[in-house]
């Protein structure tokens, strides 16, 4: 394909990427597909010969769309919203195009560069405390991660690095496996499970931490186990506090557990993936109190804030920390600039060497919506959260099961767990909406999330009206 | 930015696309700026109102293009190439466009079932055997990973759990952390730095096996350091084997090695993130040859095989036994099908938990250029590196370094290190082209990989031009 051909070939593209988001109420949300249905709609190799252009467009429609789960849609209710706006696919189509990895700053400056302003502005939204800005002198800074779960990995293995070589200088003769087996780490047990798999990775004990009726992880709880593991000759050092947890969007106690950790020499890293990006608005800032205490800072624009998947941020208050984990400097991927104090080499930061550009989807998004526009886009899920939560309570057959703090609502039947799994089972069959499920407290119970960017009061009505004709359907066969 | 107005600006986009990538050899291929350049051409926070779209477009050129080092253009010859083509670009629009995330079948079951063909049709082009190939009925298959880091990251995690769960299988009594000091795994000394700090995230020993003359490891030189090992009382687990090192595209000899580890019980990972593109043409398939006894397979379609960043493609031959090392199950991810054969859920596969719909890149490009485009593409690239090595030979105070099997030519003026650090510096601040050096057995090594998907004989000539004008003036200057 030349480039007189892609020009044509990319400004359509853009016509069928804007004709499909502008017509996706109409598409069903969740395929019908059944597993193998792929390989027996196209070819079992690779073509010898170059195909028409035409020939793979119009395979989308056959081979891909039958077999998509449209998170965009405005019927899309299920796991958390994934981010989706023009501007960033707007980015996302320079990033290709540039086509750089930006693993050092001399491997393409801008890159590097416009990364860590791009965190500093980012953190300013939020309201960070200074220290883990990067500035001109700070020693703190952001990063772009793929996912949570990378940055929840990074910053376990920056925290057993810092550990590891702390007791190693207080007693020299110690070595690395006897510390490693005594190592323990903290999660709340609402935590991700990317969390636990973070110390499986590591090679490091995580233990759950029982969190409380709202679902949260307190000072007192964390205090009794870290006592226990000292009395048992453990030594904490890492402590992954969530704000909203996956199940429920609840909120672990960071004032409290804050200084506990930094009282104990215990990392602190904080995943808010999905409800960072609301601390960009002043009424839900208060979330992030506490945050003062951590070492260690992220959430993923790509859920929630318009941004297009990957892009999960990750602020450390000292850079050396998180680079002390990871540092490796082969001559050719040494350059000329790299002592200076205002170079940035993103690849000792992360897991992969490789990296795209992109911080560009984050510039396109930040100046096209503004703070207020984005804070605006927020308010209209959390509203739109709390108009459901209001349908549900006005309805005595249902229950919301913990609190609506942004735009989740947990609820289920009043009644038996496999009475809400037959709820949830027959909602996702009738394809109208789609949502998955969690347990709070043994209790199966649905998840209502705000997705798309284009959801609307009437979809939450039309939803709603959905979920209550089939409870009621099967509350009747259930009394027959 | 409503849909309409996409529609005029994503037009737009495709001819910026287009106009860069046309004229990108007009643009100086490495930038000018200094560290810190970025931050004062921009606000020092977001802005509070949307910005008009042509005030960000008109800052790509003010604020990005002058940072951008362009390794797109036919002028870039350092570290290796990374993967663009049109017909990648288009289906990563329409990725960014359906916006899933592929963590599970159910997700979204187009973004996994055509990953894994994919993987198929690639292995199938390269001739992989059978037993890497998922098929419908197989036990093996392929994954797209973001890098061959963390391919090498995800196979040494694998065989940890593997050796783990066998040993522990063996003595009910040894505890993990016992296991874990004796563990110890290998490489080349010529390994790329992502395979030591695999190790290190692993928290086990990853010892550097030298290689030979030929930067080659051979079974000799790896069953000597597996005995001393062994008697030691460690336990060999891994070893990741690499065809086409960074420094000077070697390749470890496989058909040696790989009997060592099966007969050891040793995974074998092998690592061919540049070279492994060139497997898809008859003529470099040898290169592969030992590939039956491994355990797991990897490579970048994203470096040389015109798929745009991030494709790194991995293959293992029982999935059960990557599976094994991450399984995480819980109920908000789990569906009604994951317990079905010819479901695969790619969470289970890889560290971060969301991924993009990455697979349609290889069937845009696949398709396109057809399995003979393809092998067209990797032996132009081979036979400009040809004849930029009989340049190079043809004058006598320049030594070629090692052998030229692929796109790289390793070589250096013969004189000291310094003479070529000098020669080096002085080339790339020419800023006509540039470069990245290695050592080779202590010497001070220029690489010229070629890497533009543009490249053409003229550039070549017109690069090595400007490298014996810029070494004749450095020699010059010595001889006064």
């Amino acid at each position: 394909m030349d480039t007189a051909e892609f020009r044509r070939r990319g400004k359509e593209m853009v016509d069928y990427i804007a004709d499909y988001l502008e017509n996706i109420e109409g598409r069903q949300v969740y395929p019908d597909v059944v597993p193998g249905y792929l390989r027996n709609l196209i070819p079992d190799a690779a073509p010898e010969h170059p195909e028409a252009y035409e020939e793979i467009v119009r395979d989308i429609e056959r081979v891909i769309m039958p077999g998509v789960t449209h998170w965009q849609s405005p019927y899309f209710y299920a796991y958390f919203p994934t981010g989706s706006s023009y501007p960033a696919m707007l980015a996302d189509m320079l990033s290709g195009a540039i086509g750089c990895i930006g693993f050092s700053w001399a491997a393409s400056p801008a890159c590097t560069e416009l990364e860590t302003v791009m965190l500093d502005w980012l953190g300013k939204m939020l309201n960070l405390p200074e220290e883990f800005l990067a500035g001109t002198e700070g020693q703190g800074g952001g990063v772009i991660q793929s996912t949570a779960s990378e940055a929840t990995l990074v910053a376990l293995l920056a925290a057993r690095a810092k550990i590891l070589k702390r007791l190693q200088a207080e007693n020299p003769g110690l070595a690395e496996p006897e510390i490693l087996s005594k190592l323990v780490a903290y999660s709340s047990d609402q935590a991700h499970c990317s969390v636990e798999r973070a110390g499986l990775i590591g090679g490091v004990k995580m233990k759950k931490i029982p969190s409380d009726t709202k679902f949260s992880v307190g000072g007192e709880a964390l205090r009794k186990v870290i006592e226990e593991d000292k009395a048992a000759g453990l030594i904490p050092f890492y402590c992954c506090a969530t704000l909203g947890t996956t199940p429920s969007c609840a909120f672990d106690n960071i004032m409290e557990i804050g200084p506990i950790c930094n009282s104990e020499n215990i990392w602190m890293h904080i995943d808010a993936a999905y409800a960072g990006s609301s601390f960009i608005c002043p009424e839900f800032r208060h979330l992030l109190n506490g945050v003062e205490f951590a070492d260690s800072f992220n959430f993923n624009p790509h859920k929630w804030l318009l941004i297009n998947f990957d892009c999960s941020a990750m602020w450390v208050k000292k850079r050396s920390e998180i680079i002390g984990a990871f540092k490796m400097d082969p001559l050719y991927l040494q350059h000329d600039h790299q002592e200076s104090g205002l170079v940035t080499d993103y690849r000792h930061w992360q897991i992969p060497l490789g990296r795209r550009f992109r911080s560009l989807k984050m510039w396109f998004v930040f100046r096209t919506y503004g703070l207020k526009g984005l804070q605006e886009y927020i308010r209209k899920h959390v509203s739109l959260a709390h108009e459901f939560e209001s349908l549900v309570r006005q309805d005595k057959r249902f229950e919301i099961c913990g609190d609506v703090v942004l735009g989740l609502v947990c609820f289920r039947l009043k009644g038996s767990n496999a009475l809400n799994e037959k709820l949830l089972k027959a909602i996702n069959n009738g394809r109208m909406i789609h949502m998955v499920p969690c347990y709070l407290a043994d209790s199966f119970v649905l998840r209502f999330a705000v997705c798309g960017r284009t959801t609307e009061s009437k979809h939450i009505q039309l939803a709603w009206e959905n979920i209550t004709e089939i409870g009621t359907e099967i509350l009747q066969e259930l009394q027959q």
